[in-house]
């Protein structure tokens, strides 16, 4: 039958990188880096690689997914002539322009946490009228125990039956940190990802879920196993949620923060110190005059230095790809303390039983001197959270570190202080030094010490 | 209460450019694009941006995620001596080389399609014990009515029970396109992303599924509307699969690749067309002595073509930002068609019919010439693949292209041939023309026609 009409190894080289420029609406390969023609449209920050060996060719294909989210603090999100929740998340311009002028109207599915329902629902239902939105409102029970892929399905099907226009119309969810990880997940999977926004109207959400890329839900008893790294669009945050917030999950969310302020910021560390029983009190709103007008100046300092923290780790590590984590700090003996006593410690308090011991830790290693150690416990007891708990044994707690060295490629990296607002990853942690903390974190915290 | 302790705003800018730079392993914001400083460890590819308003702060996050994978031809990877179904995702030599002079035995889960499972399932079993292969394989009936969320978390509760590493062991997926996506979702789920690997058993899925990014399954009777854009690590092909795929799924798989010619790559259509029919009776194998033996170099060059073409389209758009897709032509008509008839056109017949009706609007268009859309439809029938249905009515077309405008930004973004082997994309084909083309097509392939 003859030479075949062409070869398709258009290289003298075994290795060869191709670069990939559009031509007329048509990806071509150039061979190296350098693609640059007058008649390209567009040069792509892909590159394939083509090897050939005696067992045939392989192509390596390596290409950049760039992820644009913004936060962005609002006030009176709800208050009808704010446009933050409809529109905050448009970052064109033109695009924002040609959309006031037009006479269309808006289209949005929102998902709201039952509980906020009942306390913000009508207001959210006057803003959609008086901003003339074709809505669907979905109200769900957020709550840990329902946190699971048929929640997930439900309001994949509630949105598909809504028949919206996924690149345009995203999907908002408003609640606590289960609602905002449930509908990420949703919208994560529907038509390989829908648009998505976050509201967050609990104090741990608002600096913690809101941040992030991470969406997920239960499955198999197991916290989180089924999920997907696509941040929302934006986050929308409104402070004055908080009020309503009970004072225990207000304690749950200045857990999350102090692990900010211990890992990276020191002014953080300060100002949860001398203030953090004053925002306790105030709720982080401005509306109480025994603290003058300052506590608001405080909440906004406390919330801003809180995600501006946690921005810097998240952003280089989207995806979890580097195992090294300043923000897992809190988070290598809770999730089994958390699991272990399901539903008496919130998420925040078992991360700060867990950051309480590692303090203990820090200061037998010699990375913390005794008296910082004291401060540091003395700011979570006025933060009132706990400090120790009778189920963090010494058995939880070795067991929950082999269980670290399994998924985090044989290395312990523990996350652990070294003075106020500063941290170091430790991988060399003996059992005799976990072992005399625990001892000494024990007689001086424990349930029959006479410490605090 | 006096002055908080520090000022977040340590900028004058209202908007402002951080990079992020790691020293001693905590991520630190600097303000400006060149980031340089004797102490710092890494420079981070994602940037923050922060404006500040009268309303409060609002950052931008933007964070590049590469994904790599490999494509890599093998022969006879079910050899026990092939190392390549269990190593050949390895790119680092010195991880490979550990992994080769330890002891510890390799640890495997496998999903296999069960009607594969028939024909290949004693010697993948014999393969892995001969490798001493800590494995589980599933089989699965991974049919087009199967494909669904039900059986990607039956895949997942597995995976769970089998407790694997997810930094080291990936899930292997074998089988044809729907076999693929499930698994290739599932394991996008699993713990956020566990990585897996893709062995096509069809040709379809050989230069199709194996190819991209795309993870999925049918959801709420709609193809694929649940899904993910996370590429496997690598997918590892062999031709000697094909030899037991039916010779109409054969034709299933041509129509692919004809796709692929007709859009890019002139040198393979005209493969198609003078060496189509052998590829069909040969199955891509180097068996048959009629065809001599270049029929292997045939199979081979329109299989690598096939691939390369696709790869060039893809590895620019990984997760389909770009709406303008030349690999799209032949998907515009046909989901509908094929959900329609459903089950009695495979998926490359129903985009064949798609694509054939195509042909004679790109003709009528004044793109192709009488003769070049004559050779095509001559192709497509030597392909032995329809080239027209009687349910691929005028009011199908019109249904299915509104649909398009709705999904594609209120654009037909429609791919068409303007000779052969090269396209554009066209988004102001009129009702007339489409009208006349399908006249046309009816009066010269349809049923009662006497032209082929």
């Amino acid at each position: 039958m003859g030479k075949v009409p062409f070869d398709v190894n258009n290289t003298k080289d075994k290795k060869a990188e191709f670069s990939l420029v559009q031509v007329k609406g048509t990806w071509k390969r150039k061979l190296g880096k350098k693609a640059s023609d007058g008649r390209v449209d567009r040069v792509s920050a892909a590159k394939i690689y083509e090897s050939i060996t005696d067992k045939g060719i392989s192509w390596t294909v390596v290409s950049p997914i760039v992820f644009t989210y913004k936060v962005t603090e609002t006030q009176n999100i709800l208050d009808p002539s704010n446009d933050t929740l409809l529109l905050g998340h448009i970052n064109d311009s033109q695009q924002l322009e040609d959309i006031k002028k037009s006479n269309k109207p808006l289209k949005r599915f929102l998902v709201i946490d039952q509980e906020v329902q009942k306390i913000y629902g009508p207001r959210l239902t006057e803003f959609l009228e008086a901003n003339k939105v074709q809505y669907k409102i979905l109200p769900l029970p957020t709550t840990e125990e329902n946190k699971s892929m048929e929640m997930a399905l439900e309001i994949v099907k509630e949105v598909n039956n809504f028949s919206l226009d996924r690149r345009t119309e995203p999907i908002i969810a408003i609640g606590g940190g289960v609602c905002l990880d449930i509908v990420g997940l949703a919208a994560s999977l529907y038509r390989r990802r829908t648009p998505y926004i976050r509201v967050p109207t609990t104090l741990l959400a608002y600096i913690d879920a809101s941040v992030g890329a991470k969406t997920g839900v239960n499955f198999a008893n197991c916290k989180n196993k089924l999920g997907a790294y696509i941040p929302p669009t934006a986050s929308f945050l409104d402070l004055s949620f908080i009020q309503t917030v009970p004072r225990r999950h207000i304690s749950n969310g200045l857990a999350e923060m102090l692990k900010m302020a211990l890992m990276k910021h020191r002014g953080l560390f300060e100002l949860l110190e001398k203030h953090g029983h004053m925002l306790l009190d105030t709720k982080f709103q401005a509306v109480n005059n025994v603290y003058g007008c300052n506590n608001l100046q405080a909440a906004s300092q406390a919330t801003r230095t809180a995600i501006m923290t946690m921005l810097e780790e998240l952003a280089p590590n989207l995806w979890e790809d580097d195992l090294n984590r300043l923000v897992d700090f809190g988070h290598l003996i809770s999730p089994a303390l958390e699991m272990e006593v399901l539903p008496s410690l919130l998420h925040g308090e078992a991360v700060n039983i867990d950051m309480s011991y590692m303090v203990y830790v820090s200061q037998e290693r010699g990375l913390l001197t005794e008296e910082e150690m004291q401060r540091i416990i003395r700011c979570m007891v006025g933060l009132e959270l706990p400090v120790w708990h009778e189920a963090c044994t010494m058995e939880l707690i070795q067991r929950s570190l082999q269980d670290r060295l399994k998924h985090s490629g044989g290395l312990y990296r523990m996350p652990l202080p070294v003075g106020l607002g500063q941290a170091e990853i430790f991988n060399d942690t003996s059992y005799e030094v976990l072992h005399r903390a625990y001892e000494k974190w024990c007689d001086e915290l424990g349930m029959s010490s006479k410490h605090l």
